[in-house]
């Protein structure tokens, strides 16, 4: 019954070595919780996964972006541009908004046919609202937001280029689609397109708004969006347009800069022609440009003031897709 | 003698009031010397000519620039290139660094051909060195540097867009000519042209570098640049050559960003072959871009690191010279 102690000289050293020992041992049991009592402690204020891989979530939340592209009656494009954006670079997830209300959303198939790349979320509603696509979804994990139409292609080419202007750029509106607002010396303004006049400031054209339909902006301009008088909702749902318009007043005002960056793009197509649903998009109604000319005007009331202005840069990509585009004969 | 106060009732009442109005006036006057006194005292740390016209000189420093351009044996050349940038909107002063030594500027000349849109300021150096543009010239008033070479015509459109392109950018140098350099894997760098290899960042070419011979610059690192080590200045010196990569070295230390903005200019020219000086540049040495790889590698020593970082943002202006430049087939 006596284990090797007994060995020891003396059975009653064997005993007060072996007592001597266990305190030791309990002393530096003590003494390690004790150690591990004064661990800093994990915060908790982040999501519960986040524990488990904390470096890739930060790294994805700034290196990459979330595509949310809302469609309505269309799904036959939407399925052949899910497809397209599903590979584009330092995408991190797409939610599609289902405005088609009472309609079974496509899941079941994309699911059927995957896997995909990147989780599609797709986002049912309960009203067809344009502004829809400007909720502050939960699903979104990165700060960068590209906004697509749900009849615009785009290369990757040309959104891997802007989604690094956009880093570079990251309270503005960065995007392939720019429009103008006028002053007229009634003081009604008027929405532009550039064939007609020109701001007046010397050489060129000016554009004052980049359309959301075709562009990356912060994420946290959505949180700002729902902050907005409710008289800015009204207009939009009673217009069944300009959203585009109010996110343009609402950043513009935020940094009291021109609201939005251009980035030409090389390849854009528009697919309205090849879908098969006969829709054809809200810009063909008649009284699509005089309502964006009627909300530029209401929203300068409820914003007190025309935060808009100019910007005449252009952005390109150097040596793309012509290897010499920045060339000059010296 | 008695004026229109002896009208009054009484001789004794008009001395009275005589003295008391006096009085008056003489306390009304010790009050106003009194408040004068209380008034903000100007503040002396603004040159002279400044207190008489405050905030032209605050708006000139900000809106406008001066034009530093340096010359050798092409004064040809340099005259046609005055009579040009004279008259760019914004410029304040044409700072001329002589280096013709021993031979009379044309001071003369060009005070007789005068009136002049601006001032122009001949600078005579002591030693023909092609840092001497890079003094920190006290004539100097603006915030915004323009330099030039003596060769290069660029037209007022191109520096009127880049001009308001710096005040965006105010910490680049904005410029129409970018160039890069190259990571071996040696480990030894080597000046690129845009025929050579590519970064290896994806699709196009980048650059790391805009030459400061046809720029804008923030006159602040002028000042920076005479904090450099004296190696800076030996190098330059040993290679009349250079200077303009040890700036770009400079800014992209100061700033942890790209050093220069490329802007694409429309119309540049390289009027070299109309001088009747028969000089034709140092950039037509059998070694000079063999001396700008060896600068760059020269530079890491010295800043003990390669600062410069590259960019692929080429900026062009919205809507000219096309009106429709912007335009895409959607």
């Amino acid at each position: 019954r006596c284990f090797h102690f007994c060995k020891l000289p003396g059975r009653v050293m064997g005993i007060r070595l072996l007592r001597f020992t266990s305190v030791v041992i309990i002393v530096l049991l003590l003494v390690a919780g004790a150690l591990t009592a004064l661990l800093p402690t994990i915060k908790d204020d982040k999501l519960p996964n986040s524990r488990r891989e904390p470096k890739t979530q930060t790294q994805s939340a700034l290196d990459s972006f979330t595509l949310i592209m809302q469609t309505y009656n269309r799904t036959d494009l939407l399925l052949k541009l899910l497809n397209h954006y599903q590979a584009i670079p330092h995408l991190h997830k797409v939610i599609v908004v289902w405005n088609n209300i009472g309609e079974k959303t496509p899941e079941e198939m994309w699911n059927s046919l995957g896997p995909h790349p990147v989780p599609v979320v797709f986002k049912v509603q309960t009203v067809n609202r344009m502004r829809n696509r400007l909720q502050n979804f939960p699903d979104l994990e990165t700060k960068a937001i590209l906004m697509m139409d749900d009849d615009t292609l785009v290369s990757a080419h040309d959104l891997a280029f802007a989604f690094s202007v956009w880093q570079q750029f990251p309270e503005h509106i960065v995007g392939f689609v720019p429009r103008k607002h006028i002053s007229t010396p009634s003081g009604v303004y008027s929405y532009g397109s550039f064939e007609l006049q020109n701001p007046g400031f010397g050489n060129g054209d000016q554009y004052s708004m980049v359309l959301i339909g075709a562009a990356f902006f912060h994420s946290g301009y959505l949180e700002d969006f729902q902050q907005q008088p409710e008289a800015v909702y009204a207009l939009i749902d009673e217009t069944q347009n300009c959203d585009d318009i109010a996110m343009n007043f609402l950043v513009a005002k935020h940094t009291g800069k021109p609201s939005g960056v251009f980035v030409k793009p090389v390849d854009i197509r528009n697919l309205e022609k090849d879908t098969n649903s006969g829709y054809s998009g809200m810009w063909h109604r008649a009284e699509h440009l005089l309502q964006r000319s009627y909300c530029v005007n209401k929203l300068v009331n409820i914003y007190d003031g025309m935060p808009l202005k100019y910007s005449n840069i252009m952005i390109s990509q150097f040596g793309f897709p012509n290897y010499a585009n920045h060339k000059n004969k010296m």
